[in-house]
C-alpha cells in the first residue's frame, strides 16, 4: 500500500512542482501591510487545493492575515488524529538588488550539481508545507483515503510572531485538538541525515526609537552641543554584551540551565566545528559566549542580536546632519526557562537608564515566546524517527532548533498536545536572505518521508 | 549714490524674489547623481543672470558639477577687485514626508509674524548668493557700473566637500586672484545683529562599511555563533567618546588650542545659555565636552558626530536577520591646528583595531579640510563691519562659525587672499533639514548690506 503511494509521488513530482510554483508566486510578505491582499490570495489558493484532495477546508479571517483550516477524516472513527501546521507567509525580500531573479517568479535551477527551487518561501515554509499536502494527495489518489485523520492548519503571520494564532487556537480548541501535531518548518542535519527537533529556542523582539532634538540639525551649528540619538543608541547597544560576549542585562541568565555533559558529548560527536559551520558563510571565529562549542551556542545558549539599525542620512555620499531620531530592532533567542517578559522589562530598564533626561525613548514589542523542550521518549517522535530512517541514507537524529517556532509551545499549553518537528530544509537554503532555495530532493523525498510517517503513525493507533 | 542703489533694491524686491524662485526650482542636490542635470541647469541659469547684468560669465565644466565664473570690470583699472563666492548646490531633502510643501516649489509664507521664503536652498545658499548678485544688479541699473571690480565664482559641490574646486582654483589662479574674497554662506548673531565670522571649524568625513558573513543570516540558525556587523559597528562608534564626552582617538586633540580668556568672556557676555540655545530644538542638556560653555563647544571645540547609520532590516515590523553589512557616516568638526589627515588615520586605525579577524572594513573618505582662523584686524573685515553696522539695528559682531567652509582655507593657500564672511541666515532657517526657509528681511536687507559693503570697500582702494 505504501509502495503505491511512494511510486505515485515519484511519478507526479512535476505536477507537484507546478502546484508549489503557483503558491510561491503570491507575494505573501506578512510584515508589510502593502502585501495584505497577496496573503489573502495565498490563503484562498490553499483552501482550494485542500478541497481538491477532499478536505473540508475554509479560510478563517482574523484581525491580521487569514488562517486556513482543513479537515479530512481517517479510515475509522477511532483512528489517530494529527494536526499538521505550516505557514504561507514569507519574509521580506530586501535587498532586492541581491536576488538573481525575481523572488516571486519561481524557477528550477542547477546549483552545484543539485536541482533547486528558487524563490522567496521555496524553503520557508511554502515548499516544506507542500511536502505534507502532496503526501496526503498521493494517499487519496492511490488508496482513496488517508491512513489517519488529518487536520491542516496554515497561518499567514508566522514571520511576525503569530499574533492572531493564539486567540484562534483558544477560540477553536475542540475543532483543532488532535493526538499530536506535526510541523514541517525545520532542517535536516545534512543532505543525507534527517532530524527531529526536540527543543526550540524562544524569541523576544524589541524595537527601540530614541528621539533627541525636535528636528534634524546641522552638525556645524549644533555639533558639540546637541545630543545625537545615534550616538546614544550605539552606546546602549554596545553595552548589551560584555568582553566575553555574555549579555549584560540583569537577570538575563535566570532560568538558563547548563546542558548535561552527555548531551554536549553527543553534539561534539557530530564534529560541527567553527570551520565547517561558519566557513560556508565566510566566517571563521565564533562570536558568541567564550568557552562554548558552536552547537551549544546555537542550540542551548541565549543570545541578544541587533537585527536592524537606522538613523540619520543613509543615502549616497555624506550629509553633515545630526538626526532627530535613531532606531534599532533587537531580538533575543531564549532557552530553557528564561522568562521573556522579565527580560523585556530588564531590557527596557537598561535602555532607559542610558537615555539623557532631555531625550526620549519609545519601545515597540514584537512577540515574546519562551523556549520549549519536548520529551525525548515520545511514541510519535519514535514513529517519525523510524519512518525517516527508512527513507534517507542515514538514521534520523534528535537535535535542537536554534530558531523559534512559538506555535509548539502554544500547542502544548492550549491544546495539550505534543509536536513532532520534521523538516527537509538545508542550512544553505538562504531562508530570510536573497536567493532562497529548496532542493528538489528535499521537496521530493520530503513528500515520501511524510507518506512513510503517516503510514507508521497509523500503526501507533489513536 | 549709495542711496539711489538702496532705494532701487527696496523698490525691486518683488522682482528679485521672482529671480530667486527661478533658481530655487532647480533640484540641484549635489550628493545624488540622479540630479546631475538639475545642477547643470542651475549653473546655466546663473550664467544667463550674470550676463544680464553685464558680467562676462561662463559655465566651466568639471569632472563633477559645473562651476560658474563671471567677471565685471570696476570703475577704473586700479580699483579694488573682490571675488565673491557662493554655491548653487543644495542638501538632499529626505525625509520628504516632513516637508509642508514640495522642497523645490518655493513660496512666501507668514511664520511667527515674519515673511519667509520656503524651499530647499532658500537660505543655504541660493538665497544668500542672490543677495550679492541683486546688489550688483542695482548698482548697474542705477549707476551704470559697479563700485569695485567683481568676479563671481559659484560652485555646485559645496555640500559634498568641493572636490572639483581646488583643482579649478589651481588651474585658474591668475583669472581668480583678487584683493579679497567675499563669502555669503554664514549666519547673523540674531535678527538684529549681523556678524562677520573670523574663524571656521574644519571638517573631516568618513564612511565605514563593516562586512561579516557573505550574506544575510537567519538569527535562529546562526545567532550566537556568527559575527553581527551591527554589533561590531555599535561597539566601534560607542567607543569614540569617553565618559566626559571627549573624543578618544589617540592624538585627536593635538593642535587644539585653549581659547584666550578674554575671548571666552566676550562670548559669555552674549548670554547664550543651554536654555536659549538648545531650548528651541527641544533639548536642554549640553551633550559635548563637560566643563565648556555652549559657545565654546560649537565655536572652539572639535567634535565627532555620527551622521548616519544603517544595517539589517529597517522596514516595518521585525525580521530575525543577522545582516551581512552595517555602515555609518561619521564626521569630525576640527578647530585650530588639528590635522585632518592625521585624524583620518587615527580613526581608521582605531576602527580596524576592533574588527574581528574574520570580518572586513572598508572606508570611504568624504573631504578633509582643516579649521581656519582669519585676522581680527583686517581692513576688509573693518570695512564690512562699518557697513553692516549702518544697515542693521545693532553693530556687527566678530564671531566664529561652527560649520565648515573649506573654500576659505583654499583662498588663503592657493590664491593668497583673505576672506570676509558675511551672511544673513538665522539659526532657525532649518538648513539641511525639512522646511528650510530664509527670512524675506534677510533677503532684502542682505542685498542692502552688500550694496553698503561694496561702497565702503571701494573707499579702501585697490
Amino acid at each position: 500500500m505504501l509502495n503505491k503511494v511512494l511510486t505515485h509521488l515519484d511519478e507526479n513530482i512535476e505536477k507537484s512542482l507546478e502546484r508549489l510554483f503557483s503558491l510561491l508566486r503570491f507575494q505573501s510578505i506578512s510584515t508589510d501591510s502593502t502585501y495584505k491582499d497577496e496573503c489573502c490570495k495565498a490563503a484562498d489558493w490553499l483552501v482550494e487545493d485542500l478541497k481538491s484532495i477532499g478536505f473540508e477546508a475554509s479560510r478563517r479571517d482574523t484581525s491580521g492575515h487569514p488562517i486556513v483550516v482543513g479537515h479530512h477524516p481517517g479510515p475509522s472513527d477511532d483512528c489517530l488524529h494529527v494536526l499538521f501546521y505550516g505557514h504561507y507567509d514569507v519574509q521580506p525580500v530586501d535587498p532586492l538588488s541581491l536576488w538573481e531573479d525575481d523572488p516571486f517568479t519561481p524557477s528550477l535551477k542547477e546549483r552545484e550539481g543539485d536541482e533547486v527551487i528558487c524563490a522567496r518561501g521555496a524553503s520557508d515554509d511554502k515548499g516544506q508545507l507542500m511536502t505534507f499536502i502532496e503526501a496526503c494527495r498521493a494517499f487519496k489518489k492511490e488508496i482513496g483515503q488517508l491512513p489517519v485523520k488529518v487536520t491542516v492548519l496554515c497561518e499567514g503571520e508566522e514571520e511576525i510572531g503569530s499574533p492572531s494564532l493564539v486567540p484562534f487556537l483558544k477560540a477553536n480548541k475542540d475543532e483543532l485538538k488532535a493526538d499530536c501535531a506535526l510541523v514541517c518548518d525545520t532542517s535536516m542535519w545534512d543532505v543525507d541525515t534527517p532530524s527531529i527537533s526536540v527543543a526550540l529556542r524562544g524569541l523576544l523582539g524589541e524595537e527601540v526609537i530614541i528621539t533627541a532634538a525636535n528636528r534634524d540639525l546641522h552638525s556645524g551649528y549644533f555639533g558639540g552641543a546637541a545630543a545625537n540619538p545615534i550616538r546614544i543608541l550605539t552606546k546602549v547597544l554596545a553595552g548589551l554584551h560584555d568582553e566575553n560576549n555574555r549579555v549584560t542585562l540583569p537577570g538575563f541568565y535566570d532560568g538558563v540551565e547548563e546542558t548535561p555533559l552527555h548531551i554536549l558529548q553527543s553534539w561534539n560527536a557530530l564534529n560541527c566545528t567553527a570551520e565547517n559551520f561558519l566557513g560556508p558563510i565566510g566566517l571563521s571565529l565564533p562570536a558568541g559566549e567564550k568557552g562554548r562549542s558552536i552547537l551549544e551556542l546555537v542550540w542551548a545558549r541565549p543570545t541578544a542580536e541587533i537585527n536592524g539599525i537606522s538613523g540619520g542620512y543613509e543615502g549616497e555620499g555624506i550629509k553633515t546632519v545630526i538626526a532627530s531620531q535613531a532606531s534599532a530592532k533587537v531580538s533575543f533567542r531564549l532557552v530553557h526557562k528564561q522568562d521573556p517578559e522579565k527580560i523585556r522589562q530588564a531590557f527596557r530598564d537598561y535602555v532607559r537608564s542610558l537615555i539623557p533626561a532631555d531625550c526620549t525613548v519609545v519601545f515597540k514589542g514584537h512577540g515574546a515566546s519562551p523556549a520549549i523542550q519536548l520529551p525525548y521518549d515520545s511514541p510519535f517522535v519514535g514513529a517519525a524517527k523510524d519512518a525517516l530512517s527508512q527513507e534517507w541514507r542515514n538514521p534520523a537524529l534528535l537535535t535542537v532548533m536554534g530558531g523559534s517556532i512559538p506555535i509548539v509551545a502554544d500547542f502544548q499549553s492550549i491544546l495539550d498536545m505534543e509536536t513532532v518537528l520534521v523538516g527537509f530544509a538545508l542550512a544553505d537554503d538562504r531562508i530570510h536572505s536573497p536567493n532562497e532555495k529548496y532542493n528538489l530532493k528535499s521537496f521530493h523525498k520530503g513528500q515520501r518521508s511524510w507518506a512513510r510517517i503517516l503510514a507508521t503513525l497509523a500503526k501507533t493507533g489513536g
